[in-house]
């Protein structure tokens, strides 16, 4: 065998993979066709965050005057050097981890891999060249990519995808963003934010349709305050490009069109399963994802498969969390099998969202007993000095157990502040022993113990 | 009896109780001699929230460059908006504590109270009448005040203490600040963030004395790097007035003297008990502190006391928490009492800092066989979009029993973080449970997480 591991993909699962299994003395070679650090750090959560940042930033500026500061000139966003920063802390996070890898001892090749029928990995390197390599263990991490509706064919100039978006050479005027969940409510948001007229547009009947309802009227209204157009219940039923503009035609409540200069197609993601050979090596897939144990292997022993191209949520955090438990499994630990039904999701939009386990309407759906419990910002000491009083922390608990089903938080900072309730629930606390924990003042997640105390 | 239970005191202490107390019908009489929601709401925490958020929109607008956002013109902080503001946010909160109390059918009345001989609770009120109420109950929690140093006699001018350090009728040039715990140190970079030239004075070895080394020593490279000249191990001798001007003559390893327009003296509170009547009513005290039980009973009978009066750190929120224990022992339920060992402190500088239980330091000294995990935020995604890269999570667990004893974090938002660490140390949680639990990227919390497996 050339190593005792091969890891494809060095994404936030795979490369996450690759350094715990160096660090533990195992052979272990990295095989990525881009960027290390995978779409996650390269072309989405961080570069993102980076972009809200300047947005953020762009906002105090633009408000200095409310929190006593004045300016005598004009601000304005300047979004070359918006991209331009968000590129150079990719670039930064890169070499974080080619650092990482180096430090751990992992090798690393640049090319594009693939299975061979005898279960060896096939790369073709970057030069061209075709090279084989055997491994006892595999892993395959090779993630996901925008995903394309016959509707919305992307062209990467009038109809774009996440990538693109975070790369425009000048700002749209106006924009429509098809799809409101994370990525496409973060954008949305952030072009909303630095001036571009932004129409966000969402089949479901609420934005954000995974969060509770709540949390998506008051997203919606915030974003209405700065002047969005959202439409719900609503699907694109084509765009057409006239004059350099395109028209995209709105199906909802009545059909309309809305012209505007670039339409951000963010409507899921779809794996990166293509050409990776899974069918010659013999492993099974089902819609699109490999089926794998709870250990992360496959049906053909000594291949495993962890992040977006499994089952579960297509999050960075998960597949940093897959790739640790599929690691230790290998090298006999004991690891923790992950509990889906606790995965924290996060929105980087101004007010941000956190929220982990059910919702209210889907734990009353699923039969519970619900008690719940809700604070407004509004009566916060920290949201108030801060300026920003939007948003609610909601907690749903199991009126038979006193443990909780679910939370959803809506606000500034919230994403910090989940944690405490993702810890809790992973360990069967009941709302009572987390009541029992003092929370600091002034703190928004005092939010948290309001909402707790709400409850009783 | 006039009434079922008398709260004297109104701050965070005070009207959480009767809050409590009239929510369980008991009928309840409030005293306040100054402002519903006591110096934390008028005075403390939230007024210097909001002054400390309008100095991260200066930053912010100063440093819009390098996010991406363009200025025309010059950038200035506009110190009495930002007073007016601060004065705002505290009103607002003072309106919503007067309603709260209204909703919850508390009687107010403002006036200042003393207890009498035969325990009741004389009140000297506004107009200048004396009125005197029974009560089954009397809760006590009427707080402090700035601590009275000989060597820094305040004369709310040239020595002035908090409650004039923010609302000063204009921006000092220069500031010596005495004393470097949380409110000295909240002052001291408020104002040298606004460009006074501001001097910090500490008597201990290190600033923020209360915590780990580390965080002390990343808190003063940042305030240097801010233009803030800082002395330990150095005390106040005498201030002389000359001019107009502060000449302090400050003492450590030499003697010299440093000239300002003012000096803030911020060496601790002193409690509030002169003028209570504790004598007559026979009530013990210690060291200037009201002797109590765990459930916050005087040796007197139907006597109370709460907050900064009684043993334990003087936090706001240790006084709500007090609060609650007190009252649901009058109502006959069963509070578990409150951990002292288990109290978070926040400190709200840039970087700002968050800890609870042990530092690495007093965790050794006390025997225990430490095990510790850092993680610097310079390699966090979170932070570097932020821009933001200062600090660290430091996890102190004791190797025996793999459970936490301490932690102290510095950085972006790590006032929002501390409480997942408070509740798993709350409920006995191991390393091992907390890290079972996912968490979500990119954030600081991450930082948590890391840590903790920097640890195994």
């Amino acid at each position: 065998m050339d190593y005792d591991i091969i890891v494809i993909g060095a994404g936030p699962g795979g490369y996450v993979a690759a350094e715990k299994a160096a660090k533990a003395g195992k052979k272990t070679l990295l095989v990525e066709r881009e960027r290390l650090g995978g779409i996650c750090l390269n072309w989405g959560c961080i570069p993102t965050k980076a972009l809200l940042k300047s947005a953020q930033a762009y906002h105090y500026a633009a408000k200095a005057e409310e929190y006593g500061v004045s300016i005598a000139g004009e601000v304005k966003p300047d979004f070359n050097k918006m991209v331009q920063r968000s590129r150079n802390v990719a670039d930064m996070m890169n070499k974080g981890v080619e650092f990482l890898m180096n430090k751990s001892g992992v090798q690393v090749l640049k090319g594009t891999a693939s299975l061979t029928a005898d279960k060896k990995v096939e790369v073709m390197t970057e030069s061209g060249e075709k090279q084989l390599f055997s491994a006892e263990h595999i892993i395959l991490a090779v993630g996901a990519s925008s995903r394309q509706l016959p509707s919305l064919p992307q062209d990467g100039k009038y109809i774009i995808g996440y990538r693109q978006a975070m790369t425009l050479e000048q700002q749209p005027k106006s924009m429509v963003v098809v799809g409101s969940g994370a990525i496409g409510s973060e954008f949305a948001h952030f072009y909303q934010s630095i001036g571009t007229q932004v129409t966000l547009v969402e089949f479901m009947p609420t934005i954000v349709p995974n969060e509770d309802k709540e949390t998506a009227s008051t997203l919606q209204r915030c974003f209405k305050k700065n002047g969005m157009k959202v439409y719900t219940s609503t699907s694109v039923e084509k765009v057409d490009v006239k004059d350099g503009k395109c028209v995209v035609t709105l199906s909802g409540k009545k059909t309309e069109t809305v012209e505007c200069d670039v339409v951000l197609s963010a409507v899921g993601v779809q794996t990166n399963l293509q050409g990776l050979g899974l069918e010659q090596a013999g492993i099974q897939t089902e819609k699109g994802k490999v089926i794998v144990d709870d250990y992360y292997r496959t049906n053909v022993q000594g291949v495993y498969a962890i992040g977006d191209i499994v089952h579960g949520p297509a999050l960075a955090h998960v597949a940093s969390a897959e790739a640790t438990v599929c690691v230790e499994n290998i090298l006999g630990k004991d690891p923790q099998k992950i509990d889906y039904s606790n995965i924290p999701g996060c929105t980087y939009t101004t007010p941000e969202i956190a929220s982990v386990g059910l919702t209210e309407d889907k734990a009353k759906e699923q039969g519970f007993d619900v008690k719940t419990g809700k604070f407004m910002f509004m009566a916060s000491g920290k949201a108030t000095a801060a300026g920003n009083r939007d948003g609610f922390v909601k907690i749903v608990a199991d009126r038979a157990t006193d443990k909780i089903l679910g939370c959803s938080m809506i606000g500034d900072n919230v994403t910090e502040m989940i944690e405490e309730i993702v810890v809790a629930r992973q360990n069967n606390l009941t709302v009572k022993q987390i009541l029992s924990a003092v929370h600091p003042h002034p703190t928004m997640s005092e939010g948290v113990m309001e909402a707790l105390a709400a409850m009783q």
